[in-house]
Parts: C-alpha cells; sequence; structure tokens
C-alpha cells in the first residue's frame, strides 16, 4: 500500500510512518514543519518513502491530491495546550480548513482516511464513551476553540460518508512515547526531561486531575492493523487510550522522579506562570477512555506506565528536544 | 455610519438593511444570491446602499475589505433544516470559513462585527440561558454540522477579542417575518403560504415540539439600536427571541388555520417524507430563549404572534415565494 500521512513529521505522525514503513508500506509524507519532531532525513534516504515539506493546504491547494494512494491518515494540526495559544481565534479555522481539504481529495481520489481528532472533544470528565454526547463549555478559551474545531472536523467526517467517504475517526487520549517534545505543554516529556536534568518537576493546578497515557506505539498499531476492520465495522469513532495507565498528575510527577532516579524536587505552579495568561487546563478533571469500540475489533493497549516513562527518559538521555529548545524547562 | 451587511438580500438581512437605510444609515450589501428572498434593486436604486453581488469569501479573497466602514453584520450563512441538505459534510468548513475571513478583515479594518450565529447551538431542549453550556448530540446528522459550525464561530469571535476584535455574537431563536421562505424548510412561512393556499398543513413530528417566534423587526431593533450598549457591556453573547411567543407545533398550525380563515386540514406528515432521508427535526424539543443579556440593555420584544402571523400572511397575499417556488407546497 501506498500511505499518505500528513504531519509525518510529527510526535504521532514520526511513528505512523515508522510502522507503516515497517509493515512493508510506502509512504507519502507531507508536513509544514511547523511542529515537526524529526527533520525526515532518514524518511528522505528511504526509497519507498517521500517527505514533501509543505502544508497540506498548499500541496492540495496547488492541484495535487490523494490518486494512486491506498489510505490517508491525517494527523496535521497545531496541537499542545501551549502551542495553540498562538493561534487563538484562527485555530478553529485552520483546523477545520485542512480537514475539508482532506476530505475532498479523499473524496476526489477514493481514498479513505483516518482522521485524527482528540479527547478532548469529549468537553468534561470521567469514563469517556464514544456512545456519550458531548459538552461544549461556556468559556471559549483556545482550549475550547480547539475541541470544537476537532469536533466539527468529526461531524464533517461523519456526514461525508452519504457523499461516499470511506473514514474513520480516531479520538487518541493522552499519547506519549519518545520524540513527544515539551514544547507544546505536554506533561510526560516536561517531567521526563525535569527529572533528568535533576531541575524541579512542575505540577500544574492541584495535581488531582487524572491522565491516562497511551504508548505511540499502541496507537500506532491500531492505526495500521486495524483501519480496515474499522472501516467494515458498524463504528466511526474509535477512542484510543490506555484506562489501565490512568495516574494523578501528582503521581506522574512522583513516578517519574522514582523511576529515573531524579534527585528533582516537585513543585506545585501555575501553568498560567509559565505558558502566559491565557493558558488554561482541560475542562476534564479526570479523563479516561472507555475502549468499547476499539476493543470491539480486538485491539488492546500493551505498554505500562513504567514502561511509557522509560521510553520517553531513554530517548532523551542521549537527545536534546529541538522543538522544546525555547520551551521553559 | 456605513455599516457591511453580508447576506443583506437573505431574510434577516434584508430587513437588517432596511432598519439601517430608515435610521440615516449608508449600507454595503454583499450577497451570493445563493437563498436571496430579494432581488435587491430597490436598494441598487437608493444612492446610500451598494449592493455586491458576490459570496463573502470571493469578495475578501480579491483583496477588498472593510475599510471606512463602521459596522460589519455577518448574517450569510446556509440556514434551513432543508437548505443545509445539499451541504452535508461542506457546510461546516462553509460556515467557518466565511466567518474566519470576516473576522480578519474586521480586525484589520478595526471595525466592530455583529456575528450571527443560532439557537441551535445549544443542542438540547428547554429554556435557554447563555450561561448555559453546550451539548453536541452524538448524532451527527447535517443539523448538527450546522449547530457546532455555528458554535465554532462563536468561540473564534471571542478569542479573537484577546487579538483586538470588537464584536457581539447573536443567537436568533425562530425569526419570522415578511420575504421569510418556505424554501429552507422554516414552519411558519410553510403553514401560512398553506393556509393561503387552502392546501394541507403539514405538521411534522409529533407537533407537540415548541417553538417560540420573534419577529425580524425585533431582532433588527436590537442590531441597530443596541450593538453599541452590547459592545460596551460584559455580555458578549445575546439570545434574541420572544419566549411569550412559545407555541406548540401542533398549536400553531391550528392558529394559523383560524386566523387566516383557511380550509386547510391539518395534517400531520414524516419530515422526510417531503425533504428527503436526511432531513432531520431539531433536538431540541422545547426551543425558548431566556433573555438575560438583551434584557439588561433594555430591549424587550414587542410583536406577538398573532401579529407575526398577519404580517408573513400579508406579505404572501399579494407575492409568490419566488424563493421557495420549487420547495413542496
Ligand atoms: N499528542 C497527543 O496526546 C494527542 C492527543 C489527542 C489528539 N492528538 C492529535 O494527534 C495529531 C498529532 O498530534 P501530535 O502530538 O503528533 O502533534 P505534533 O505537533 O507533534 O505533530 C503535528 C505535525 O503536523 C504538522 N503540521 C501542522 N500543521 C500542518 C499543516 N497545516 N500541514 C502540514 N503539516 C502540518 C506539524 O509540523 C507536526 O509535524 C493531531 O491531530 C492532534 O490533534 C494528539
Ligand atoms: N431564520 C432564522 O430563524 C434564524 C435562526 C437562527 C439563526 N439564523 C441565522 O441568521 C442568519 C440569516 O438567516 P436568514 O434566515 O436570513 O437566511 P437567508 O438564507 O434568508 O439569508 C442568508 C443570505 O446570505 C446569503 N449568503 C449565503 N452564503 C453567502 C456567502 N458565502 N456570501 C455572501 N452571501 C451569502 C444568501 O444569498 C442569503 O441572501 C444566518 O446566519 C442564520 O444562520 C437565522
Amino acid at each position: 500500500m501506498t500511505v499518505v500521512v500528513t504531519g509525518g513529521l510529527g510526535f504521532i505522525g514520526s511513528h505512523l510512518v515508522d510502522a507503516y514503513l515497517a509493515a512493508g508500506h510506502r509512504v507519502r509524507v507531507i508536513d509544514s514543519c511547523v511542529g515537526a519532531v524529526v527533520d525526515g532525513e532518514d524518511y528522505d534516504a528511504d526509497p519507498r518513502c517521500t517527505v514533501i515539506r509543505e502544508s497540506i493546504e498548499d500541496y492540495l491547494d496547488a492541484g495535487n491530491g490523494f490518486a494512486g494512494t491506498d489510505r490517508v491518515v491525517h494527523t496535521a494540526s497545531h496541537v499542545g495546550p501551549a502551542s495553540i495559544l498562538a493561534r487563538t481565534g484562527q485555530l478553529g479555522n485552520d483546523i477545520v480548513g485542512s480537514a475539508a481539504r482532506v476530505i475532498e481529495a479523499c473524496l476526489a481520489a477514493d481514498v479513505p482516511l483516518c482522521l485524527f481528532s482528540s479527547a478532548e472533544v469529549y468537553g468534561r470528565s470521567g469514563m469517556l464513551d464514544e456512545k456519550d454526547s458531548i459538552v461544549v463549555p461556556t468559556t471559549y478559551n483556545t482550549r475550547i476553540e480547539y475541541a470544537i474545531g476537532k469536533t466539527l472536523t468529526e461531524a464533517m467526517v461523519i456526514n461525508s460518508r452519504h457523499r461516499g467517504l470511506r473514514a474513520i475517526v480516531i479520538r487518541p487520549f493522552n499519547v506519549a512515547g519518545a520524540r513527544q517534545s515539551r514544547a507544546g505543554g505536554f506533561v510526560m516529556p516536561t517531567f521526563v526531561q525535569q527529572a533528568l536534568a535533576d531541575k524541579p518537576i512542575t505540577v500544574f493546578a492541584t495535581g488531582d486531575q487524572v491522565r491516562a497515557f497511551v504508548a505511540a506505539s499502541d496507537l500506532t498499531r491500531f492505526v495500521v492493523e486495524h483501519m480496515d476492520g474499522a472501516l467494515g465495522s458498524d463504528d466511526v469513532i474509535f477512542n484510543v487510550g490506555n484506562p489501565d495507565n490512568a495516574i494523578t498528575v501528582m503521581e506522574l510527577a512522583e513516578r517519574v522522579k522514582r523511576l529515573l532516579g531524579s534527585a528533582s524536587e516537585i513543585v506545585r505552579v501555575d501553568g498560567r506562570s509559565v505558558h502566559g495568561p491565557h493558558y488554561a487546563e482541560a475542562e476534564s478533571f479526570r479523563k479516561v477512555p472507555v475502549l468499547r469500540a476499539a476493543s470491539t475489533l480486538g485491539w488492546h493497549p500493551e505498554i505500562d506506565l513504567d514502561q511509557l516513562i522509560m521510553m520517553t527518559a531513554d530517548y532523551y538521555r542521549t537527545r536534546a528536544d529541538k522543538r522544546g529548545a525555547h520551551a521553559p524547562l
């Protein structure tokens, strides 16, 4: 197969590219490099891989399309609670505009689409099931604009099935692993890098908020191995996460410190003092997936939290977080 | 003042143009004519009015802007439960893409914006208050795509205030009056025209669903007289509707029949048999506004339901519903 991965130089995208190449497929990466975590030179050197360093909007607006490809996985997006702040007021249109173009190009070439949405769409706390309705809180901060944008792309994909689109939607829950940058404001690479540097581990808010981390490799396994099954199933939306890895952010700080034998102290700080006055915590105090649709297909996450912490640490022991270089540590 | 009215040849837009002209202002209409209910020749003939017959996207993409104007009222949109069906899967991007361009152009020219959202955003039933959170039902039909699109434009407007945008958002609840076409699937002009023609009055669903109709003239009075007050207030989102005109759709059919002395019989039909299999009723069984923010500014609706029925009937007694000509009566 030839698979298009938009955002293929990003954190999740690059794991997807690796997984498709490892499974023997050809890959076309389209990435604007605004948030790239790999430079893509390894992919340039692989004859089965083509890297197009351009935004998906420019690529498609120039008349290119997806003809001759077999799958499109659309991960390209502004993402990360801190990264998105610079796009406030425009972010929704960024997300929707690129998804709209991808949908039309998939329809034109009759190629199935896997759209990356987010667990943020739920807009609330708890054990979150694909069958649950979504809540939009009244406080329209940038984070909520991101969530509504993702929600609208879901609706556009699902309604486009009446126009012949074959598609699935993935709602990832707190993905972690090698290459994830602290730049976006992501907690796992921030804590791990702070612990490795023996710098204070900065816990935002009360620290009691619960997150369930899933390995990028578990997520990519779902996409690479189960997309056909997903397209043939009754479900369209798939939560992908790992409820067994649920932990409070304070406990995560302690776990990272202990596992990495770090001398860091753990401090509670206001995220706004780090990322500016518009930074907002997720609405969901407790964000844990119910894996109804994905488990019906036989997929289950495998990587536990300790492994995930060690994988992130192993990556950053020998490498700098280039994208995160300007973000506070 | 010079006021830009996007969608100014539409139902609400044309009432706004009339009200601004009557108040002594100059008006620039930008309307693609996809859903126009007036041909605009009267406006062409008025030296205080300019009509640009082009989509707002094309107008702005060509490098035009809002410099030298004092207000932008953005009403242009696909709208109507039946009209929107043809845009399923693309509608969200249509709504968001045009609002995004309008926001940028208002910022560039530093002109205050009044954005037309919809009561549909609430996604649920009841007495709906601006302070309430929004629910997105799990069934992503075209109607929900419309609602999420409108919700996202609200978030983009509100977040753009951090970029210097001065703006308010209006959530109209079931507007009615002269010129409203039955084409979009709107109930009031449909019932009135059926009653005038002594044809069966077609009640969809159970007929027990409650709607509260507000006169276009009450709505435009809010925009023309209270936008300055609204911009200076603590509120950004304004429900505009008339809770006193709340009525079930079955009772509306009876009221229209009685007031117009019609020989029509009242029949219950499935909306899908009229508008096709994808037609959906509103999620809100009972859609009634709480007028918190608008009444704080001293605005109250004045036109009662009987007047509203008579105004609609007076209009269609002497005129054909040109836009609705191809829609079933
Ligand atoms: N990381 C998570 O925990 C998480 C959780 C939920 C959802 N998601 C979703 O997963 C997807 C991937 O997230 P990620 O963590 O890998 O982010 P990332 O920032 O690491 O990767 C995104 C990539 O997309 C590229 N990109 C951005 N805009 C583009 C455009 N217009 N055209 C082409 N390329 C563009 C960036 O350069 C970057 O390489 C996103 O859609 C995100 O919303 C991620
Ligand atoms: N009618 C209601 O009860 C109601 C209720 C809630 C919200 N609204 C909102 O009020 C606004 C006006 O609704 P209406 O009932 O007058 O609809 P309408 O269809 O009568 O008017 C819309 C006008 O916009 C024009 N238009 C559409 N797309 C355009 C584009 N891209 N560029 C320029 N012009 C374009 C159409 O030609 C039409 O003249 C809409 O934003 C709608 O969502 C209406």
